[in-house]
């Protein structure tokens, strides 16, 4: 993993023992950074959204995409795999109910290295099981030019930190 | 491509020559199916989202989640996978601006057999780019008990058909 954390604040705790608690409204992260190659450009598409301006290169150069262009939802894979490694809890993560806006508003390309930005949006513990809370938070990713290319609302459930 | 339409009614075009004015609100199709294997489950978590209950079988057992569980992130490629197959242009599809509401509503597990709803919820010319309509259309994966596991909002864009 070469990421890392980017911006002078982080967490004040660890990925491994972080809880629901720890994520604070108005909280900003910076991770990264990863970088997309073209060999992982048309696996991924090719595989799961092969459209040809992610699988072919002569196709991709004459159309108005100016060159090859990554999946949107490799691009949300990118994502999360920032976000698993650096921001969501190793142990208080339950499944997540779902994701919000999520907006591709720039192409991604081979070459590109792409940063996450995290802003915790709300917290709020579960109503009807008090050992679990909802955390909403908006990312981003920015590319090398410091443009954003995508944005998403992520919530996730997590526990609460048990009693000592 | 293994999968096939599913649904007694499809398209009245072929994905080759469908245009903007072939997304009818209220059309519904079905598309399918997709074999998730263990190997594939494993193999995009520890890609791109590398958290236990994706990745670690024994974990996975012994855990609220009676075995292995596929990411999110992989059960909305899969779902891509068939919308490129089946449903989104060949010829007049550009870049989607984004998806919404999308919801994980039941765990995707090794040996599920996914299909694909697709709903057009609506169409409409772009104001601006008259050659160009946004298409809204909520997509459902179902498994093979016929339990809906993901659905989601996509906006595609698509060139209206060209004049003859």
């Amino acid at each position: 993993m070469a990421s890392k954390t980017l911006s002078a604040a982080d967490f004040e705790t660890p990925i491994e023992s972080r809880f629901f608690e720890d994520y604070l409204p108005g909280a900003v992260y910076e991770y990264g950074s990863y970088e997309v190659t073209e060999a992982e450009v048309l696996e991924f598409a090719s595989r799961f959204d092969p459209q040809r301006m992610h699988t072919d290169k002569l196709y991709a150069q004459v159309g108005p995409f100016n060159g090859l262009i990554a999946s949107g939802w490799h691009t949300t894979a990118i994502f999360m795999r920032l976000f698993a490694d650096h921001f969501l809890s190793k142990v208080a993560t339950l499944p997540s109910p779902g994701i919000d806006e999520i907006r591709w508003l720039l192409p991604v390309r081979p070459g590109d290295s792409l940063k996450l930005r995290t802003t915790v949006v709300k917290a709020r513990v579960s109503n009807s099981k008090p050992d679990r809370g909802l955390v909403t938070t908006k990312a981003e990713l920015f590319n090398q030019d410091g443009q954003a290319v995508m944005s998403l609302l992520a919530v996730n459930l997590l526990f609460t930190r048990p009693p000592l």
